[in-house]
């Protein structure tokens, strides 16, 4: 594996070095590690205090630590106010040091198995892997890595700097900004649901729309996004999209948003900025929620959120004969509270 | 972009028009969009009385309105007793023309990369789309069109008139209706979840079913539907099944019913017709819901039911402080429910 | 369609036949069905007391149950202590049966359209589908088969006898182990989703982990599970994984685990061996769950849990109107709790 040297780790990172640090400042760092499985040669970091007592028996050879601790400590430390920012800036940088390591370029340019419509526009230093299809009137910026099996629908325009991994499907007319990654299995611009029912059948309403997603944008593996049915759907700048989550037809995810897998917004849903919608949230549509909304696991909403705020609706975790007891009781819950109020009143009168 | 004129587009929908539409009947009009966005050349539609208030402020040329509305107003209106009907056809018309108006015929015909067994049986007006797979004894109807990366396994049927969007799979023997579209990503025929357990592990049971999937079915990106254990795993006539839907091994799903994103059914599930399953709900395995059932979003439904009505199982969001004392009392209602019952008799002796 | 007699059945399946059964042994046994639907022919089981009814009626020839139900029936039967157990045997045996009457050798061997860098090292008697792409240092086990569509990444390791059905993606540097059956659509291997905010933007945590899967295991359609941060996403042997199955990154499930469809664990949550977790449900980040725990369908669950048992937190369906008043009442729970508690007092005073 390639190594670094603390010192350029440090100079890299623009992290201060602290009194043992710069005496190793000629060590090979060789990667990263948490505290406990850290080896000789490895880097690891402290960001929460919990983990505070593992840090004098791990075996790492240098850390990232705030100043309080580092200064006292007789370790080699790179010295950061936020560990853990500094923790994901070296892990980019580790991660670029292993792309270099790997044979990646076996693979590189655009394979002759692609297949590419001549009215295709494609962008300079862009990868196409085996097997992708790109259809007429498809953009692609540069830098662009397009990865196996990737289906790219006619009309879609890509920015620069794009990550598509292998079997990614987005569907015509799709427009993407820059540096975007998408994981393998997701799906960008399926039609949303929607039908008018004739009394008899569902007729289709044709989606008409589109996704229009910004930059810096990361989606993870098997999440699908539906075009809008007349306007489109939207995703802003800076917004990451765990796995398998559903963002349905005319929904909008305002900018730096988080939402963790499994969560699902059904139809036109706007979600404000700078939002963090926990797992397995299910939001019905048609709702607002404002900017720096914290939504835990699993809740459902269904109603519009106008205050920022933590909120949640999940139920806890009880062993199987308990909590067949209380859900029995809840499904009698407005009865009991009836019967309270009327004893509260006789008790007063 | 194709346009159509208003006397046209009326005759095509079947509807009449006002007088001012009458007197607008050569208008060309370019497409479809809301009360709000819609611009010069543009149809729009009134369905919710809510959004009325909008009607005067559109910009839209034209509008789908009910004939009480159309006739008081001085705009060109195609009148409708279902808008929303009306709006879902015009939506089908529109869409054709944008296809017309598309360079599709870029990737038509049978792309010389797919892979087609000399075995299969393709109808005509078949298109298939680069890097396809179709094994042996599969027999796919006339005018489908199977998309890029899609893959279909030994002796899958497929009527007339279907479209298997980018990269879908269906698992051998697995028998689609006519006009059926499957959407990126979705998996139709992969084994049912069946194991035995005998003492030390889980053994396989096999899954000898299939799937069948009935006419005029739409089924969402991501979802997978799985063969049967013994017998058929069936979807009815006119199903809609939405994104990211699971559907267990020997499920049967009656016709024209509705399924939203994210939910699952358990396994031997029986659901009626005209039934609407909201997003996010689980239906354990083995139970029977009969016809014209509505489920709400991110119900939980454990045992069968019996009759047509709407249902519901999920909590309401709250603000996550008030949320936890009431998520902890919950675990307690039981005793609470125990406790006043105690009181009342006490009272009452 | 082939066929098995009634001796070679009891030999392969290690049953001893009752009286009917000896009589009948040279019958031509051609498949296996459910009581209810089995005809001339065919074999099929009594596991479930429940339906103990059906067995005079079924039309089968011939019957998997237990000795005490088998000796006192006139019909051929095999006699097994644990006929649920008995039919997954066999209904591997007749899966068998029907692979070899399918052609399925049409498509076997290495495809000429599947793209295998020079790098990889490929065993004996592996297939290799259509489009399926292979990076470099990938090392496959002999005898697996690598369906159509397939994405394979660097230095991805598979063991012996394993099965990637269409479409799969592994990442990589991914571990598999021996007779691991993946579905279609599921992506192992994608990055796990972590970021560090900085106050204005997430900033990416480079995944530098992978995931290694034990022997044995099966993972359905659709499922995802993410490569770990630094340490890598651990799954045991035996371990037995649905549909739409999403496991974050960091996670180990211990040996022999059952998890069902969409069914999704947070970062670091470290499950046991012997669990059995029900569909839907969710399990937050950094938990720890030990050996024997069965979990309740859509079930959350946001606390460790140290004792075996049975768990849940679902709610029960109801009526909607119903429904609504409890979950009003829900949410005014700790209130009504409170009050209660002081008519209590009260009335002890």
């Amino acid at each position: 594996m390639a190594s670094i040297t603390l010192a350029e780790l440090a100079q890299n990172l623009g992290l201060a070095l602290n009194e043992a640090g710069h005496k190793a400042s000629e060590l090979q760092v060789v990667g990263l590690a948490t505290l406990a499985s850290a080896g000789q040669g490895q880097l690891s970091f402290l960001s929460n205090p919990k983990y505070a007592s593992q840090l004098p028996r791990s075996n790492a050879s240098a850390f990232i630590v705030t100043p309080e601790i580092g200064e006292q400590l007789d370790k080699p430390c790179l010295l950061s106010e936020s560990p853990y920012l500094a923790y994901a800036h070296a892990s980019q940088l580790f991660a670029g040091l292993r792309v270099v390591n790997t044979d990646e370029s076996a693979l590189t340019g655009v394979h002759p198995s692609a297949v590419i419509s001549a009215e295709a526009c494609i962008g300079d230093h862009v990868r196409i892997g085996p097997h992708a299809v790109i259809e007429s009137g498809v953009v692609i910026g540069s830098h662009c890595s397009i990865g196996a099996g990737v289906s790219i629908g006619a009309n879609a325009v890509l920015g620069d700097y794009c990550r598509l991994n292998a079997n990614v499907v987005l569907y015509d007319s799709v427009h993407i900004g820059d540096r975007v990654t998408i994981h393998s299995g997701s799906v960008i611009g399926a039609d949303g649901f929607g039908y008018a029912f004739d009394g008899q059948k569902s007729v289709k309403i044709a989606q008409l729309g589109s996704v229009f997603i910004g930059s810096d944008v990361e989606i993870g593996a098997g999440t699908t996004i539906d075009r809008g049915a007349l306007d489109d759907t939207r995703i802003g700048n800076g917004v990451k999209i765990d796995n398998q989550v559903q963002i349905g037809h005319n929904c909008t995810v305002g900018d730096h948003t988080v939402i963790c897998g499994c969560t699902a917004l059904a139809g036109s849903t706007h979600v404000g900025r700078y939002c963090l919608i926990g797992g397995g949230v299910g939001i019905t549509g048609h709702l607002s929620i404002v900017d720096k909304v914290s939504i835990s696991a699993m809740s459902m909403v269904s109603k519009s959120i106008d205050k920022p705020g933590v909120y949640a609706s999940g139920a806890l975790v009880q062993e199987s004969t308990q909590w067949r007891r209380n859900a029995v009781a809840l499904t009698k819950l407005a009865g009991l509270s009836k019967t309270v109020r009327q004893i509260e009143k006789r008790l007063t009168e």
